[in-house]
């Protein structure tokens, strides 16, 4: 390194310790607080807990649909647990539902060349008749070529939307993607199909498919709809790129009981505020999952995440100001049904959530936070980001943040937010497949982002700012 | 760049080229051959042949396991191919055998925690009673550890083998991997198991286990064996160390019917040599595949390559003096039958086998090639070897290589052979899985190794050498 260039780094530093000591004055942390933060970083960082929390859950109850066995298992584990780690409250909020059952799927190419496919009914699918549909394909790159046809063309055919999601650090594939799994089956039935194929909404090449929810729409023919892998919608691909008719069947026996209204519950815990208990720091994450793998990372990192945050700072001598709460919401897959209850059930109260988070996306570690917070709260936020880039954590100079999943209910009901940005990269790998289990969790990216949702909860809790918009 | 630097490499480069013109006197191709080799180069490098072969097979075909329907058309498909490209003969040579079923199999965990398990048979494995078998687990870390305990001691138990395959570059995590595969159900049955459950022998993380072959013993109770995924294996390991009893449900109904006589065949096709017609050059791949996914990788690659060589080379306004003979084995996954057949058929003629190669080592680039070839002829494997340099091949100093696979059959039997190393560290991710299809293949690293082999080919029909032991 030649002298130049290390002046100019020791340049850097003193430009960069001005700027963090010219947020000293006002700041919301005192010295002894911020004694405490680091303690709680230090902690969390050294912490196998939230880790610890995950392997519990996928060991002992892995996936959790909305009104499955697993749902009920995963409620009365998680009132467990929140007692075993010394919460102060801990009750249940009842969330009605229809439950889902999957059901098989299978399909196979009949012709030209006969193969057997991957494929998952999408959550919410009609059950094809029992001897199941053989129909040719009609090949379609995108929902809105599909849109594009004139309708009641597609009589006794199988629609099929190619579309492959592509990979992204934030995920934005997804976005694009996600349309012809919610709407897909709407707009085929309504040109004729007799069924949706699509291909998955994954960005991972195996034989493996990707579920998620799906909706059909009231005078509008339900028809079934199924995910193929990545893998075998390409070979589907090569098929019809042979210039022939090619023909599938697809046999599917979900059904929606609609006789049941399935129960569950959001499982409430709290550390309660000395000062000002009926100020609520909201952390947030769901703890159903899809029928398909164990919902480790879906959203058992979250769970691991948040009740393992709260505790570390439940664990200090006294309790923070505020009180920290832990939402671990119900049926979030199914379609929010635990979020929409919580903002019913609490719309009286809602503005005594001070600020919120969840965590709902995954395995990477977080690279940036955006607030959605009242102009008056911004410094406080900044001395935030101050605390947090340490870890990695860029401020964005945004003021649109919106919570993750159930607590974008929140965040749009006036909740002030904040969404922490991860590395999403490789998340929708495993999203909604039968591969998100234990072993994909990074146990590093895990422990960093505790820290980081155990120092937002402490500061949030400690700070006298008002967030409100 | 300095100018040291750079006259250092010039430097270099000097001495690389006195290396290099070191090899003109007595090389085996004259100046016109190395214009047509490099041609060759030029030719394979651009050429899709390989790539178009292999999406025709897994297409039009898809898997083929021994005496299966697959089977039957994959053999039709490559003597049409063959005949497509040019070859002057093609012909079957029948291998007979017996045809395992598959069926199906289950495996869930019963107790602490009950959880769907993802499970395949190992090839060859009789079936469970058909209301499948409950029972405690035995978990031994590797095979060595099963074999330690007294015979008889495990009655009534399924033994566990969670041994894990190690990644490595060549692939040796391997070799003491498959052990437990081969000979697992044997050591279990002698130690009085009712089945044997053992951790896939593969490098990934999916809920996707690995099959291949297994064996029993005459005298030894045969009994079902299974291989689970990876991510299965860790969470049966996670609940074994709660440290309670784990017990399993294992079904599985596969057969193999010893009243039929499978019948296959070796594929065989040959560009005829102009001068030298009974000296033989041999490619070697294998036509069969496990009958979960498609065989692209295994062994659709090395199908793909070694056909796309000698047609590259049957596209030369001239045959080469010797013959190239590429052989389509039969039946590699289920014990090498088609090459044991090969030997037996052609014993007589075995030592007219000049020079052979197999290609079934998957996707990854060839960085190695090691000969097993008599001493005499190493100065023209070293010209072999500096045209392969800039491809990327480094020369083995060992003299001990021993074909892949199926001709490794012919290599035990005295034909003198090249063993090409490539990067091997992704191929046990996919190795007889359902992932193993047409998107894993890397089509730059294809085309190379293609190139490698055509150029192999070409230099062994032209030279003069005598590379017998």
């Amino acid at each position: 390194m030649t002298a130049k260039i290390t002046t100019l780094m020791q340049l850097s530093l003193v430009i960069c310790l001005s700027i963090a000591s010219s947020f000293v004055a006002g700041q919301a942390l005192n010295s002894e607080q911020k004694t405490q933060l680091k303690q709680l970083q230090s902690t969390a960082l050294q912490s196998q807990l939230s880790y610890q929390l995950i392997e519990s859950l996928t060991t002992e109850v892995g996936h959790r649909l909305m009104g499955s066995a697993g749902d009920e298992k995963a409620i009365i584990w998680a009132v467990n647990k929140m007692k075993a780690l010394g919460f102060d409250k801990v009750w249940t909020e009842p969330v009605t539902g229809s439950y889902w059952l999957r059901g098989t799927a299978k399909a196979h190419i009949v012709a030209p060349y006969p193969h057997d496919l991957v494929v998952l009914a999408l959550g919410g699918s009609v059950a094809t008749a029992e001897s199941g549909i053989t129909a040719n394909v009609a090949h379609f790159e995108t929902l809105a070529d599909l849109q594009a046809i004139p309708d009641n063309s597609l009589e006794g055919k199988i629609a099929f939307v190619s579309y492959q999601m592509t990979r992204h650090i934030d995920g934005n594939g997804y976005g694009p993607a996600v349309g012809t799994r919610v709407n897909g089956a709407v707009v085929a039935a309504q040109k004729g199909a007799s069924a949706l194929v699509m291909r998955s909404v994954g960005t991972d090449n195996n034989r493996i498919a990707h579920t998620g929810i799906m909706r059909y729409q009231d005078k509008v023919k339900k028809i079934p709809a199924a995910a193929l892998s990545n893998p075998d919608a390409d070979l589907l691909l090569n098929q019809l790129k042979r210039g022939g008719e090619v023909s599938l069947y697809l046999n599917i026996t979900a059904r929606t009981d609609a006789e049941v209204v399935a129960t569950s519950a959001n499982v409430i815990g709290e550390f309660t505020g000395s000062e000002k208990p009926d100020e609520i720091v909201a952390l947030g994450a769901h703890l159903d999952s899809w029928d398909v793998g164990a919902g480790a990372l879906d959203d058992g990192l979250g769970i691991g995440m948040v009740m393992a945050a709260a505790h570390h700072i439940g664990q200090l001598p006294q309790r923070p100001k505020r009180t920290i709460r832990v939402i671990l919401f119900a049926a979030e897959e199914v379609g929010l049904l635990g979020a929409k209850q919580y903002v019913k059930d609490h719309q009286a109260e809602l503005d005594t959530h001070v600020l919120g988070a969840e965590w709902d996306f995954g395995i990477g570690r977080i690279y940036k936070m955006t607030p959605g917070v009242g102009a008056q709260s911004l410094n406080a936020i900044r001395e935030l980001g101050q605390y947090l880039a340490p870890l990695g954590v860029a401020l964005s100079a945004e003021n649109n943040g919106r919570a993750q999943s159930d607590m974008g209910a929140l965040s749009d009901a006036g909740m002030p937010s904040i969404n922490f940005s991860p590395d999403g990269e490789h998340y929708f790998d495993y999203h909604h497949t039968e591969n998100d289990t234990l072993d994909k969790v990074q146990p590093e990216a895990l422990k960093i982002n505790t820290a980081i949702y155990t120092m937002f909860a402490y500061f949030a809790a400690q700070s006298s700012a008002d967030f409100r918009h």
